[in-house]
């Protein structure tokens, strides 16, 4: 018997499409020179490299030179604020970014505070999970060196706004970086227009290989590698090439690219049929902004009186694939830091329910996500004393 | 008309065997969960991380808990060195490796020693490529906190006693890491008899993809993290799990130690076959180690009075793939900091030739190699002036 699998999580991951699978196959064992090798067979795979590299870069609006390979968007992330932070120390030792920020950048943001002597301003966000470019304003000081606010969350789907947030930067001179792991491929994304220094992405979240991402990086800017060794990636970043890859990065931001206004469009419509369908159970809010200030892709409510952890494994039973927070934070019994961060008291923010769809989704899927979830949330909420107590209460 | 190619350039990079990239293949499409998931479909792909974590462990003897997977080798090496050094700076600033290390080792130690007030001291080796035990122990302070020595040399395939360093650095109480990258697979390796602290390898020295590496850390070390970020790797290297890459080094690294002892005394056969052959040449001398201190695949000559880029493009041009020193340098004209390291001066070093045989070499290979090289050799000195010279001097 083969079980009914509706896969509602492409925020934590997305699979590999075939198109791109094809692509990178002949880079396993048919053309797998090292592409620092100077005999013919080596050039086929610094061709492909360059390939995938103006691919990205075309996506971006930036420049084939300021693309920089790397293995994940993690690592991405990492450069970008240690990098710069041990590039600029002389500068300022102060760095600022936002409370609901990927654990990527919180953690290093931690580390450089706790172990390095950096001091960061983590930005509240407002009940939508956007900050205020107010704040932002005024907290840039003359110790300033870097900025790094994320594109769109990754839990709640806030967009930021980046290009306010680029001008801002512009303006005061201290760089910006933005983690667009879960933007690239859902959202446009111009870098120059929009005044980016520095954006990191991720193959595995655009239908493409896990274990690549990119950094790019404005041309001119002085940043430490965080990899040092071989003169790959214009000696910015050591390693023999992930040639297989970096081909299926590219490819799918190409195939992204191309098709990026009918893929939100779907997307879009498809993402408010599940939220409107999800609200109309009782006691169940909305996290995160809606219309075009939502990533395409995210819908995430609270149903109070339950468990988020409860309700993925039923919903798993059921064969629907979803996710309580990020992916990277589950077996934590914390509740999400950006849901505290909008302002959801605790046994709330621990109710909630993240459903990512994407390519892959169908109207049939939200159908059938809508028929189950009421009755599983009614179900969890008959075996809750907090839900129990609340309707006594009620009747009183 | 398909031209005949023989690749000799396996220390470069190998292949992904048909059977490693077989096992990978469900990972990209099928298998796709974020293995920090918790629906079923995830669980095959924490699955298949935990089956390869377990074979990485037994082909060093290590615990699975010691195996941390990365992005490569280069990647490991960076993570042993900073990580160490950022963690036990309050106990030294003092770290010992070698001249004839990988450049992800040296640029690093440059690194650490230019912007984050680390002291490094290089050691000599003699003309085999080998460290002095004696200059290793004089060597060691109350400062130092860390020796980092490569297993086999990636270019002239010297074998460092690393058992021996191993001991030295326990008695001493200094971390010791090795990188093994050329020697796993190719030589036997226990980290438990050896007393090695840290090793760092990478996926495609060994037929498995590029872009996928390991880290073993001895249980109980204290290490910053390189990559901050989500909880993977037990909460040491951030970033979503590359299934496929982790899948294809665990199945590579299997096969490896199941055939290690016919792998390596077939290899062993026609590396000394090879250089025998090629040391028939007049004017040509072998660089590095013989026999069982030397990495069964590696051979590196020197022909006098030619260059080897010159050597490179001849042999090509006869499909014969071939390097002059690592593959992370080429483009470089500097000589080799290795064949410096053991004595060489700049005008031998210039005309080396590293042919590095693997699995997938033949007898006839071997053959057709000592067929084309000597006629190779005799043209580009008939167009050498100091072959010229020397030849009139030796008529006189």
């Amino acid at each position: 018997m083969n079980k009914k699998v509706v896969y509602m999580d492409y925020a934590a991951t997305t699979y590999t499409k075939p198109e791109v699978l094809e692509e990178m196959i002949p880079y396993f064992n048919q053309y797998f020179g090292n592409p620092s090798s100077i005999y013919s067979i080596s050039r086929e795979t610094k061709k492909a490299i360059d390939i995938a590299r103006d691919r990205v870069a075309k996506a971006l609006n930036a420049d084939r030179s300021e693309i920089y390979f790397t293995g994940g968007g993690s690592e991405a992330d990492n450069w970008a604020l240690k990098g710069i932070a041990f590039a600029h120390k002389e500068k300022g030792n102060h760095i600022i970014t936002t409370k609901i920020e990927h654990h990527a950048i919180l953690h290093t943001c931690e580390y450089l505070e706790k172990y390095h002597g950096f001091e960061i301003t983590y930005l509240d966000v407002n009940e939508e999970g956007i900050i205020s470019l107010e704040d932002l304003k005024n907290a840039i000081t003359d110790k300033t060196i870097l900025v790094s606010i994320m594109f769109g969350n990754n839990e709640i789907g806030a967009i930021q706004p980046i290009k306010e947030i680029g001008a801002i930067c512009k303006e005061k001179k201290v760089f910006f970086h933005t983690d667009a792991v879960q933007a690239v491929g859902n959202v446009a994304i111009d870098v120059k227009d929009m005044n980016i220094d520095m954006l990191s992405l991720a193959g595995h979240k655009i239908y493409g290989p896990k274990g690549v991402g990119a950094l790019y990086i404005k041309k001119g800017i002085k940043i430490h590698n965080l990899v040092h060794g071989g003169g790959q990636e214009k000696a910015r970043r050591a390693g023999t090439e992930n040639v297989a890859g970096i081909v299926g990065l590219g490819k799918a931001i190409e195939l992204a690219s191309d098709n990026l206004d009918t893929h939100n469009r779907r997307l879009v419509e498809l993402r408010d049929k599940l939220i409107n369908g999800l609200l109309e159970i009782p006691y169940t809010k909305l996290n995160g902004p809606t219309g075009e200030k939502r990533l395409p892709g995210n819908v995430n409510v609270c149903f109070k009186f339950i468990e988020g952890e409860s309700i993925l494994l039923m919903l798993d039973a059921m064969g629907i694939c979803a996710s309580s927070g990020s992916a990277c934070t589950s077996g934590s019994l914390d509740p999400s830091h950006v849901l505290l961060a909008i302002g959801l008291p605790h046994e709330i923010a621990h109710g909630s329910l993240r459903l990512s769809i994407g390519d892959g989704t169908t109207e049939e899927d939200v159908v059938y996500v809508l028929e189950k979830v009421p009755a599983i949330v009614q179900r969890l909420r008959d075996m809750s004393p907090l839900y129990d107590e609340f309707v006594k209460g009620d009747e009183k």
